[in-house]
């Protein structure tokens, strides 16, 4: 059947997607979510049907195409193009028998991880799948079978190296930039460690946000060897390499109903590891409230899993359970941050300790998984590296080799408009909650806005006398430092007893 | 924040959306499917979230509305708007839980439906509802309880009578036209019966489908109330009175998986029963290869669900399990179809004799259960009201009253190109296909061809000799009848042995 082309101004992102006027669809057999061939000359597309009621927005004898259809027929507005109704995607069978409780194999999971890649599926289907694994569960060899999945249709980091150092934190804790510390005193030991990191999504600054402070964070598959074979490492945004690519697609379904399954959660993680040729993972989950995992219970669980999948993948882990219930570090928000982590590198007295503390116990522990140490001398060593300015030293290699400029901690520029939060009352302060300090820095502008966020001067357990600064907000703007004050007179956040 | 309205020339039929440019998604701390109330003057609507990357699809500062949205706040492209973020509704923690395998109450569900009605939940939002009835479950309350929420969120045809007969049938067998016989059977018997039909979906043809080749099928409440006074009866399209709306959401959510969950199927039929004030009703499970129900087994289990779940509503209710492994009837296709009803009812030559059997099987029964005839003595009773012409008279009443014409058989035009399938060998019909059959009768063009469909000669246990005319494939042009052609080629669909 031949239909005359109606552009819709407007990008779905993904899956790629046809709108038919109810009647030729009536006539063509064609039901929601059908697939139909659409071919132009020699080029050919396949896409999924949506059907309108309006003949206004799309009439009968025309199909509507949207921005990505007309760019792949190389199509415009009045061309016509042939269509024809093919199978649906198998992979839809197998997101089925997940749905009735059957147990998938690896070919399977394969057709749906690259049916997702491929824009092969909606909205609708992916949330089944999704659906399927947090209802029904992944057992191991799933688990293992969806990691593989999503390495073998995503991009690789190729080093032939041995061993690759990677770590990983689970997350959810305010600051805590301790990647930006360990990477250098890791590969200053003569280590090799290819960090990706993520920006942030519901979190005032992700590792990448904020080394972007400092340096370029965006680099191809190419420029990032070129700067691992002059540095040993690269602290780099993950997204850039394309790395595990279904995930990003999978994560924007969890996002409505914030689910966050585990199955897939450990494949998600360690499928960009394994990517990036990592041998030795050192995994951190900080657990608490207000942290991602707030039970240890949930955490040891956790632990044995990323230890049984990573058995299976050929990678040495050592996952380790640390406090999370308040946050690391003085700085939240990019560049309050970058500053602390540069502080902590070039040792200066405004360097915050319990960043520092925790870095370097990190930094000890790759060192002894990678050979540098003996055991229960990583921290000593790692210390070392750090006071010496060898880890500084390398941090500003890092940074040069990524197009960097900024590399003191003096040279950051923190948001000028300012509002100092004080004590109530005199007393000790016995709680700070991660998820009410990252509300407040993110209405303040972070991380769109570099400059904002908060500096804790007080930590749980430091007392404090009434009127004493315990944090201070920093925006752009008298607007901004408004939204934030806001949100601060509503959540609190800090506890003073 | 004020954004500058950008008309998106699209409708999505539900929910509401609104799209924003990635940076003011940023500025604005908004995810992907947050909620945004969107304010212009007086009015407001609230609006689900779509986040672009491309400034050509929406530029910052700007908000894309569809067409739906652009209505209820009478916006044009150019105004400005005043948006806010707004929580999500507190339907989506109702399905999170449900999803966890928790118990719902009939308020979580009634608010569940009525935000599906109210298009206020997204379609993935709506998926996650639909895959965890199917993976977890729904139990007998919880199952009473979406019946209830389905019935108190659409519309209601409040009858004061008793008894008010009413009567389903599960489907998935071609023809089966049995409901245009009962109907006027039993409203000349002086019993109150009601009647909504549904459209064909994946079949050839719904009873609305089919009864509108005679009359009008769709009428506002009150005209239905006028049509029952005159004639003790009608035959609607229940699509036409907005009986239980959230249901077609949701089976538009279950189509890309063909799923078809028990406990939502049950609540979807009561509901509707239930809406138009039934109180007596007979539900037909047609079981065999290739018909909806293929197991004894799965039709007992359905028929005790369907007896617990009316006992809680207060309707009394008959389940029959009956042979569905053939079409009944000859004709499939709305015309055709029609022919065989209303020849059933002239008491024609032509007729039918299963359609017939089948009809008077099911007229006796609700006759019986409505307290016309003895138990026993319902089948004998029907007979004698068809054969009298009383059932003929009843029809033609109805017809007239929804504003029909044609009243004989003989006014039924068919479609014009036919192709005759015919025995390749001498034996015996052991098997005909309803799958088979109504996606030839669908290539030829039916539903939306009334004329087009397939006309049985034989039927299964019938004997035949090689060359014998076994059906014959009706369409309105050679090209259409040339598709059901090809198909037919490819599936055939009868067995002779």
């Amino acid at each position: 059947m031949k239909l005359k082309v109606k552009d819709i101004d407007i990008a779905t992102g993904w899956p790629l997607v046809a709108v038919l006027n109810e009647l030729d669809a009536l006539k063509l057999d064609l039901h929601y979510e059908d697939r139909l061939k659409i071919k132009k000359g020699r080029k050919s597309v396949i896409a999924i049907i949506d059907i309108t009621e309006s003949k206004k927005v799309v009439p009968t004898g025309q199909i509507g195409l949207y921005e990505e259809v007309l760019t792949k027929l190389n199509a415009k507005s009045g061309n016509f193009v042939d269509v024809s109704l093919v199978e649906k995607p198998v992979s839809i069978q197998y997101i089925k028998r997940k749905l009735k409780g059957k147990k998938l194999g690896y070919k399977e999971i394969y057709k749906i991880i690259d049916d997702i890649n491929n824009n092969r599926l909606s909205e609708i289907e992916i949330t089944y799948f999704v659906s399927a694994c947090y209802t029904k569960g992944l057992d191991l060899d799933e688990t293992v079978s969806l990691t593989k999945a999503m390495i073998n249709t995503g991009g690789i980091l190729k080093l032939n190296k041995y061993p690759v150092m990677d770590m990983h934190c689970i997350g959810g804790v305010a600051g805590n930039r301790t990647t930006m510390v360990v990477v250098p005193i890791v590969a200053a030991a003569g280590l090799t460690i290819p960090k990706t990191s993520s920006r942030s999504i519901t979190s005032p600054s992700g590792t990448a946000d904020t080394m972007e402070v400092l340096c370029n964070v965006c680099f191809s598959i190419k420029e990032i060897k070129n700067i691992i074979k002059k540095t040993n490492a690269c602290l780099i945004w993950g997204g850039s390499v394309n790395l595990a690519p279904a995930d990003d697609k999978i994560i924007r379904i969890e996002h409505p109903l914030s689910l966050d399954p585990e199955g897939q959660l450990l494949a998600s993680i360690l499928a960009k590891k394994k990517s990036v040729s990592a041998t030795h993972l050192l995994i951190d989950i900080p657990v608490g409230k207000g942290a991602k995992i707030e039970s240890r219970k949930k955490a040891l669980y956790l632990k044995r899993l990323f230890e049984s999948i990573s058995k299976k993948l050929g990678i040495k882990i050592r996952v380790v359970i640390i406090d999370g219930s308040q946050p690391i570090g003085n700085g939240i928000g990019p560049e309050l941050e970058a500053r602390d982590v540069m502080w902590v590198l070039e040792n200066d007295l405004r360097q915050p300790l319990d960043l520092k503390e925790k870095s370097i116990k990190m930094a000890g522990l790759l060192l002894e998984m990678g050979g540098k140490a003996k055991k229960g001398a990583g921290t000593k060593k790692a210390l070392k590296i750090l006071n010496s300015g060898a880890a500084y030293r390398k941090m500003m290699q890092i940074i040069r080799a990524q197009c960097g400029k900024k590399i003191k901690a003096d040279d950051i520029k923190i948001g000028k408009f300012r509002y100092n939060f004080r004590a109530k009352k005199s007393g000790v302060v016995t709680h700070i909650d991660n998820d009410s300090i990252s509300k407040i820095a993110r209405a303040a502008g972070a991380p769109l806005d570099k400059g904002a966020g908060i500096y804790l001067h007080k930590h749980v357990k430091d007392s404090v006398k009434k009127g004493d600064k315990i944090f201070t907000v920093y925006a752009k703007n008298k607007q901004k430092l408004g939204y934030a004050v806001n949100v601060l007179r509503k959540i609190d956040g800090v506890v003073v007893k």
